[in-house]
């Protein structure tokens, strides 16, 4: 087990080594520990070779200018000139808050980026100014429409935190499918098969191989499908893919380039790198902000008292799951696998750097 | 078959002779059409009696005073004034327009109204102005959280609108869980069982009885259970209804007011009638509107050209159905079943207006 402060530092100290700021090291450690406290460690630690390896690939910027190059009083477009993905990210989400001040609402469409660890830390972000905070990214296509075996989108996820007064904040943070790319991959490992709804082999047959990506399938969109309402889920990832690139002019769809440094830069680009989006609404631009987080109070307190199904012990409130494994794992300590942590210690080794 | 002019101005008539405005009574005649082109009739001429009966009962508001009673440079509040819900809606939604002229964007959360019909005429009202568009509002209650049985959240709808060039727009407008109620209607009156995913027993059990809401069921969130991510839809039907309800001060959830007037207003209020939330984003806050639109065209081509599963001969974009739809119901004209023309038959005797 490690504690939070141990891996922050490490983590830190990897960045600090490839060249990032120090600011930028915090950050960029924060948001990975972010993802392991919250219960989203396919987001977390075992992700830093990615990075690392994009680094020495010469693939990313670490010390990037992320700039405002496109305005409105409530809006603007920021190119991340190619930083990691959470510089660009933090950096956008201070200036939608900004604009939220003045404006009400501050949104923010940002190109040239890179994969940013979980959607709903810059939701989040929001929180501690009285507002409610948006993040939206495309990511690796991986996703088929309705009706196609192409694929089109990444997983595409939406994330939204609301305050509340005595309650904690409402955080909703989830992928446009039924299921993380991750947890085919453990399915996988384990030899287990999935549940139907999830994958489909590469003619649209329905399938419950895990491995199936591998051999042209590609994933589902949420709903599963038609019947289902796989449509619908193929909008929300459409529309994800069209806020967070075409709205910034990044790549979108099919053209995201990869977060891997195992998979080669794509030949077309339609635009620069990855894209987000963002948005923080300030709560008094609607009412004022204690009479809006004393309503949100009795929404949530409203939702928790819905009756329970037949063997269900309770019903939770968006963000429940993971504000709970975050004050369990703050206690607990940070459990690395082994072939996660062998891949850290040879990160440390070769930059020199301690970890065991 | 009726031709689109003549609903339109029975429709008109109708809602004249209830005390509406000419123009009020234009717009909801024009909204009700516009379900019934798209091809979403369950919002169309059905419905009108269900407003007829609300008049009746004096429970709708025939000459509101619909307002802004908050606001900043990119947001407002809204008071609907108990309108027939269409008024209020045309009006939040021309509100945000305005806003997003000056502001870049524009964002209005409205109170005390009522049923809207279609969200998609709405966003749509951006895409002439160079906006992109969008609409959401809660509804009678009949889902359930996911591990819950009480029925907690309407179908609550999301649609967006997204101007191209020479594309037609990108409408997505769809309810947040798998299937809309009219569907299991129609199921139940065919004597035809539903698939598996739609609703549950009063206990929590999967059912495939379309009439299970009659004896406590309630329906599911997209996504159907839990493995399939029924959490993801619960999160977007959460999220429609409080940035439709609490930002706004309507009444949330289970609170939702009846649109029909064959069942009892409900005993606890906690806020204003039903709630809407509209945003309309000036393209050029983000991009030369020119520039964005070129991309919507090569983003909608690229999704057209995906590869469609065996069996399938295309890929669809959404609003294509609902688009297409339309340009077949112009030409062939509008059929109404027995059912329902009977009961326009009715309303028009009551109300002393030709129709047959």
């Amino acid at each position: 087990m490690y504690q939070y402060k141990d891996l922050f530092d490490f983590t830190k100290s990897i960045f600090l080594k490839m060249g990032c700021s120090t600011r930028d090291s915090e950050i960029i450690a924060e948001v990975f520990l972010a993802a392991e406290l919250r219960g989203h460690a396919s987001h977390g630690m075992i992700r830093i070779k990615d990075y690392y390896e994009l680094w020495k690939g010469g693939r990313i910027n670490v010390n990037p200018n992320v700039r405002v190059v496109h305005e409105s009083p409530s809006t603007a477009v920021v190119d991340g000139d190619n930083a990691v993905g959470m510089i660009a990210a933090v950096k956008s989400m201070e200036i939608a808050i900004e604009k939220a001040k003045t404006a009400g609402t501050g949104w923010v469409a940002t190109r040239n980026s890179n994969h940013f660890g979980i959607a709903g830390y810059y939701a989040m972000m929001a929180l501690k100014h009285d507002m409610i905070g948006i993040c939206l990214t495309n990511a690796n296509p991986l996703v088929a429409p309705t009706f196609s075996i192409s694929r089109m989108m990444g997983t595409n996820p939406i994330a939204v935190a609301i305050p509340a007064k005595t309650q904690p904040p409402l955080v909703a943070d989830f992928a446009t499918t039924p299921i993380a790319r991750g947890k085919l991959a453990v399915a996988e490992k384990k030899g287990e098969k999935v549940a139907f709804g999830f994958v489909q082999d590469k003619t649209g047959n329905p399938s419950d191989d895990p491995a199936i990506l591998k051999s042209g399938g590609s994933m589902l969109t949420l709903g599963g499908d038609r019947i289902h309402g796989s449509h619908k889920g193929y909008c929300l990832s459409a529309l994800v893919d069209i806020f967070s690139a075409v709205l910034s002019g990044a790549n979108f769809g099919p053209f995201v380039p990869p977060s891997v440094a195992y998979l080669p830069v794509l030949d077309k680009k339609v635009g620069e790198g990855t894209g987000h989006f963002f948005g923080a609404m300030r709560m008094d631009a609607f009412q004022p902000a204690d009479e809006f987080k004393a309503k949100m109070d009795e929404w949530i307190e409203t939702f928790r008292s819905a009756k329970p199904a037949t063997g269900q012990d309770r019903v939770l409130i968006p963000g429940d799951p993971e504000r709970e494994s975050e004050e369990r794992i703050l206690k607990e300590g940070i459990s690395l696998v082994p072939a996660i942590k062998d891949d850290l210690v040879k990160i440390a080794a070769a930059l020199e750097i301690p970890f065991k």
